[in-house]
């Protein structure tokens, strides 16, 4: 549709394995999901009903209905998962979702703390009938686990059978892979990335500043998470170098009396 | 509809008269109260149209029918009325309430110097027609008020007929009962709560974090104001404990295998 | 249509040369679009389609169109432009927006550097064929120009046809007229002000509290930019003295009894 006047990189389409942008829905109107559609469905990957929204929300019914017109997977979020795990009731999450024709299914331990082996246990049960996306790292910030500990989950979690394994952050974009202030921990995730595909990994990146550095650090079809349908648009851009933050430098042999990219 | 799978606290029906959700308003479009309604209208209780954008907002006749419809009760911004003290026009607001068949009125001295005298003279008249929601705190964070001195404007107002008492904050979460980085005054909610029943006052907590605090000072029936549109869901799952940060505690018996809630 | 019950300070209608509210669309859906009109649309002077999202978006088309029935002036963002100039693809540039439709276009170098006389002879040659709005300042922090500087760039730039000059923040209102913290850079603006007539300067102010120092500054005529369309119906309170950050005092003959404005 758009003339060509510009050199942009390529993007795969959909369904993507990689470049994926995982939408957090903390509680959207159908009206809202179809204009999130109308104006960037096609970088829409997945959506996540955040933590336990699905169970209050008056709309589920028509919400999931409409995604699933678009064949956009859902998912709800891991704290609901957690519940039922802490309440011994996850064979009637399982019928829910079964019920609302639910394919992809969070597992995580953020917020409860659940035996390791039982967390693998789990996702080998449910990868058998669901697309499995677990979740490492927590949602306290007091609660820091070394590099190699992360790996050895993540590594173990794929093992198990999860389809993609999601890195921490809170919504807010603090805790897990962030600092209180937000900032990312990059020595783990290069210890991460230096074990495990990027590929095979989603990183929670709400903030802008965030998905700049991921676009950065691994190139425009990093994989990234609860991104705020309002942003959608604006990571496809920061993918494609076409915002400020992410726009190429000139190349040498457009220079002379060309423009060079200031340092940031 | 929800196919009963956790275990969750019980919330009263509308009309409550604790456990109230405050909506601000700051400008929707009838799309957007519609999608509000849709996701979260059971949870809405009373709407403010903020300070003075009523006067302004150009589809005020129909948004307020469309609240009418649906049996929410709107009040205007205090500043409003504030205004209306400074310009002399109260009579002139009063005509207007009456002409817009808006019920409620709230009644300030954040922005403006007004004798208590006479904020408690106008609230006794006002009663008389409408219900009132007084506010007691300042928006200006340089102007701090000893526990005492907001106890007895508290009381006041009651005795006056104010249906509720407002504890201010600005709409951005300062002052009032907080401090300027938004952290709560505990020690000032502590003496306020220690002489006033909860279900009188009304706490203005537009951020999370502050809602996360009153939900578990108080209890789920606490009532919270400001509350931002789309954030009318999230408040409400943070009342059922089915957010991260007000997930309650796994009981022990529940326990040996069971996990166990992280400390925060 | 509103009762005569405050009073208010006289708004001039549309179109505007001053008192301009320019908005940035980071990717409305047409029911934004229609929602932002419905509450505020006689407050909405010209829209930006930010940075490079115009490329993306794929709803431009019929949001063009509703602009236009609705006589809104659109204009794409200044990194669009600036890409185009490092692609050497201005011509390219000048064929898709005369192809939209589009008679507005926003000249900048907060991304690129460029020699100024360049950015003056573009400028001179697009103003024959659009309204052009330069843009002084740059997205980087550490670029920091001396006041005179901004002057004599400003006076050059609209010398060489600008209609408007905007003085550059990052969309997150800091750099540019603003230190990291957001904070006003007040010599600045106080040099750039003695030298340049207001109205022919657009400040980028997308925070509340920048709104406010230059309302306050300049007074309800100012022209300002990159506002949130969730912030027009504010900004609009803001100019008229409804919202508590710029309600005027009381006037002394109001008094005796009457309440006294706090001091801020």
């Amino acid at each position: 549709m758009t003339p060509p006047f510009l050199d942009l990189p390529q993007r795969g389409g959909k369904p993507r394995q990689r470049g994926l942008t995982h939408v957090i829905d903390r509680g959207l109107s159908l009206a809202e999901v179809d204009g999130m559609l109308e104006v960037a469905g096609d970088a829409v990957d997945i959506v996540k009903l955040g933590w336990g929204t699905a169970v209050v929300t008056q709309n589920l019914g028509v919400k999931l209905a409409r995604y699933r017109e678009h064949d956009i997977p859902v998912v709800l979020g891991g704290t609901l998962t957690e519940l039922a795990i802490s309440q011994r009731r996850v064979d009637e999450l399982v019928g829910w979702l079964r019920e609302l024709g639910i394919g992809h299914v969070e597992i995580s331990d953020g917020t409860i703390t659940l035996p390791h082996s039982e967390k693998l246990a789990l996702i080998e049960r449910l990868a058998g009938e669901f697309t499995v996306l677990s979740e490492v790292g927590s949602k306290d910030d007091t609660r820091i686990m070394a590099p190699y500990v992360w790996v050895e989950q993540i590594e173990r979690e794929l093992e198990a059978g999860a389809w993609k394994v999601i890195a921490e952050a809170r919504e807010s974009g603090t805790a897990g892979i962030y600092r209180a202030d937000g900032e990312v921990r990059m020595g783990l995730i290069d210890e991460i990335a230096h074990a495990i595909a990027p590929e095979r990994l989603l990183f929670e990146a709400p903030q802008k500043e965030q998905q700049v550095w991921f676009v950065q650090r691994f190139g425009l079809d990093v994989n990234l998470g609860n991104i705020a349908p309002q942003d959608v648009l604006s990571l496809e851009t920061l993918r494609l170098g076409l915002r400020s933050d992410t726009v190429p430098p000139a190349q040498p042999d457009e220079r002379p009396a060309a423009p060079e990219r200031t340092q940031r």
